[in-house]
């Protein structure tokens, strides 16, 4: 029960697309990343998931159109929805899902991680 | 399935201590609100409560300490927790709790909305 500063947390993420979790509540993760390059296209079956543009730009590309997002902006992406977030340059991001979701969702890949960490 | 942006949701928000709904996924609502001033103690019996400032400063009164909140801090006020948020001057938060959650908790006062609306 104590301030979560989400700069200080921040500065603990030198990965990208590795999201870590940073706080817990109602069988959400509350979880932050560095986002840079592109993401595998994936979904989520069961999940929604919410994107909050801390700093920088995000796009998520969605099948049939594309989401430009910048900062003090939300997306929420609902369950099976496939979608690909980009950022052309580094942006930080905040997510908000259920304590199942799996970052890459559907899918396997070089970018999975199977234990997301705490910081 | 849209972009929210926060800014523009706040501007539609012209009183203190009435959250508004911006947004749902997995059973939560998203809710922004303005905040100066006092509100009344209360808890929450079965939903912990997420606050994330958004600008200006917020304190969080708690029965044992007070935690004093900034721009891009967040705090959890875990279920069952009598709390009472302060605003000496105006500050903006975004909150992150279940549907059922009320915004004055177990506390009935001229506070209470009964409806939250959508933005």
């Amino acid at each position: 029960m104590n301030r979560i500063t989400l700069q200080g947390k921040l500065d603990l993420i030198h990965e990208f697309w590795t999201p870590k979790i940073i706080a817990e509540l109602n069988g959400q993760y509350v979880k932050l990343a560095k986002a840079k390059g592109e993401m595998v296209w994936h979904s989520h079956q069961d999940e929604d998931e919410l994107f909050l543009v801390i700093r920088g730009k995000l796009t998520i590309e969605l099948r049939d159109r594309e989401i430009n997002l910048t900062e003090g902006d939300i997306f929420i992406v609902p369950k099976g929805i496939e979608h690909r977030p980009i950022a052309r340059e580094e942006a930080h991001i905040l997510l908000f899902e259920p304590i199942e979701t799996k970052h890459t969702g559907n899918i396997r890949s070089t970018m999975t991680v199977e234990n997301l960490e705490w910081i």
